[in-house]
């Protein structure tokens, strides 16, 4: 019997090429520390589209809601640009996210000393930066009814007769659930929040403001937390980034805080997310884990992406769904070491130099340094 | 008789004083190009609310719509924290965005040279930085209906009961208007657009796209237009912002879209703003100036905010309601080389050292200098 049930979804671009050296990391933990893996492998993605004409199968989905955990590559590329909406390759990772109902999606922004001369800001701004960014994931603009592009015919001040719709919707309950989930890491490192919002303009940020504030008051009061507006959070991730441990805040704050974030590190390549969900029956939480990176049709089938984020990724699931703690610090450290050691994919290679390596190589340069 | 017509609305914090300096401004160009002023001075903000009961009286709302431009300081500061929602300083200066339908807001993110080295970017990414941000003033998810608090007692899944909405709504029309506002922008720049959205996950971001599509094909096909995720926009602001000109878009996004640019020159006592609607029966449209920065509570009132901003804004009222480019350009050129003279308020105070001045001696000095 295996220990733990893992679906493997590469998807598109450098997907599939960044997770065969997961794969390879997957191989060293059966061999090496006796961990039994059940891996099965499926398509999402514009993959899944050209098999299946949409994102997602539903027996994908049905796997998805069974494993321990999915691992994900990357979705989407420029074949895909011009299908309908209901069928870009995007819908399937968010059907996944929604399903699953993964709500706390944890993005760390960590930058890496060896590469610190890659940001595009001041080494002493970025040096030693590690904030985790917890956006909720499964609610809010992403997912809100009403929603739609209509028909606008009877209002003759409106040159072009259509309207667009979207909802921002958050239950008290929604923002409870992923406050507790920010809160709970936040004590396992600074023990600081900060949970942004616009709340001055909308008043879904109100209740969020307020209902974060409550599950602080009632539950976490030793942790510290701030509120910030979301357009000055942008502001201070900019000027001062290393003044924030934990990030709460909604799914489209979210989407673009935690990008900008991660490009403050200068290493996307690097950066790696978990989507939590609540605990199954076996006590894991349901999870999606997958790179931050998108799917990089440009360089595809090239040997050139980075798989560091993926492998990464795959630390995340050895930590926060397996138990593994320590098997998740060996690989972050043996991922550490080969970039010390000057082992460097495209993307990493600055000015002072390195090994250059293709994508198979890092995998390879990793499993060695474990 | 006057030529030009302007309302003063200082409101809160550094809003006094800092108008103050834009008052000497006004005065040396009445004295010396012969320029007739009509300046009349307003509440607005915690102010308007210390005497009125809320942040906008409907006299001073009158009023703006009646004057060629209105220059507003800033709103906002701790004591107001608690009002309500329809009460806080902010609804005074979104009251007039609305009212006056001022849908352009034009955010230029400018790198000074002599202030390069306050980026917390390298100089080399930031040097010479010069990025338009048209932002949309009067709609989405700021102005949209439905929108409030309710209660949801209903729903047993919903712990805490209660349920935040907002709502996201354009039409085309909305849309078009402030694309051409942007495209005659480029035009008299690099010639070059990027709209951002989320077409991938929202219905109104695939409304946005087409339509800003739409008016270039048939109204700008010569201006350069391409379409970017604004997650992605965030991650290119600070990967690379010189790859823009003029950006366009929504009034969230580009809320915090342009205060990440704005921080992205590390001088945001620099930076002003203007909100342009259409054009009023003596063709001049009707204007809003007034700096990106906040009130400031924290230095309020001890001479230490830096004015530049806000005269900064004054010269884009130059500009833009009065037709005086020359004037506008002699304005900034005159903030450029006190600048250049090291003349430094203590925001721009940095270890290379300048000769530290007030808020009121930097007014002089720009004035002197014009
Ligand atoms: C691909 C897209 C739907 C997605 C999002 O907007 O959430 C991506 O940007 C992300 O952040 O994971
Ligand atoms: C003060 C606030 C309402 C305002 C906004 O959100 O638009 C401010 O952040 C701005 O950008 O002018």
């Amino acid at each position: 019997m295996s220990d733990y049930s893992l679906l493997i979804l590469p998807g598109d671009g450098i997907g599939p090429e960044v997770m065969a050296e997961v794969r390879k990391v997957i191989g060293w933990f059966q061999t090496n520390r006796g961990m039994r893996f059940d891996v099965s492998e499926d398509l999402v993605g514009g993959a899944a589209y050209d098999k299946h004409g949409k994102p997602l199968a539903d027996e994908t989905m049905a796997k998805a809601q069974q494993v321990d955990a999915v691992l994900l590559g990357a979705v989407g590329g420029p074949k895909y640009d011009n299908l309908d909406f209901s069928l870009k390759p995007e819908r399937g990772l968010l059907r996944l996210r929604k399903e699953m109902d993964l709500y706390a999606n944890l993005r760390p922004a960590q930058c890496f000393d060896a590469l610190a001369d890659f940001s595009s800001l001041k080494r002493n701004i970025v040096a030693g930066l590690d904030i985790l960014i917890v956006r909720e994931l499964t609610s809010g603009v992403y997912f809100g009814e009403p929603r739609g592009i209509h028909d606008d015919n009877n209002n003759p001040e409106n040159e072009g007769g259509r309207v667009g719709i979207n909802t921002q919707r958050y239950t008290s309950g929604e923002i409870r659930r992923v406050a507790r989930a920010a809160f709970e890491l936040a004590k396992k490192r600074g023990n600081k929040v900060c949970s942004m919002e616009k709340a001055n303009v909308m008043e879904s940020g109100i209740l969020w403001r307020e209902e974060v504030q409550w599950v602080h008051d009632n539950e976490f009061p030793d942790v510290e937390l701030s509120h910030m507006y979301a357009d000055n959070g942008a502001m201070q991730l900019v000027r001062n980034p290393r003044q924030f441990d934990v990030i709460v805040t909604d799914n489209l704050f979210g989407d673009i805080l935690s990008d900008a974030a991660a490009m403050l590190t200068g290493s996307l390549g690097m950066l790696p997310s978990a989507s939590l969900g609540a605990p199954m029956d076996n006590g894991r939480p349901k999870a999606l884990y997958e790179p931050v990176h998108g799917s990089a049709p440009d360089i595809a089938g090239q040997g050139k992406a980075n798989p560091i984020a993926c492998i990464l990724s795959f630390a995340m699931a050895l930590r926060y769904s397996f138990n593994e703690g320590q098997a998740a610090d060996d690989l972050e450290k043996a991922v550490e070491k080969v970039l010390a050691d000057g082992v460097r994919t495209a993307d990493l290679m600055g000015p002072e130099g390195g090994t250059p390596v293709s994508t198979s190589e890092m995998g390879d340069k990793i499993t060695e340094a474990l």
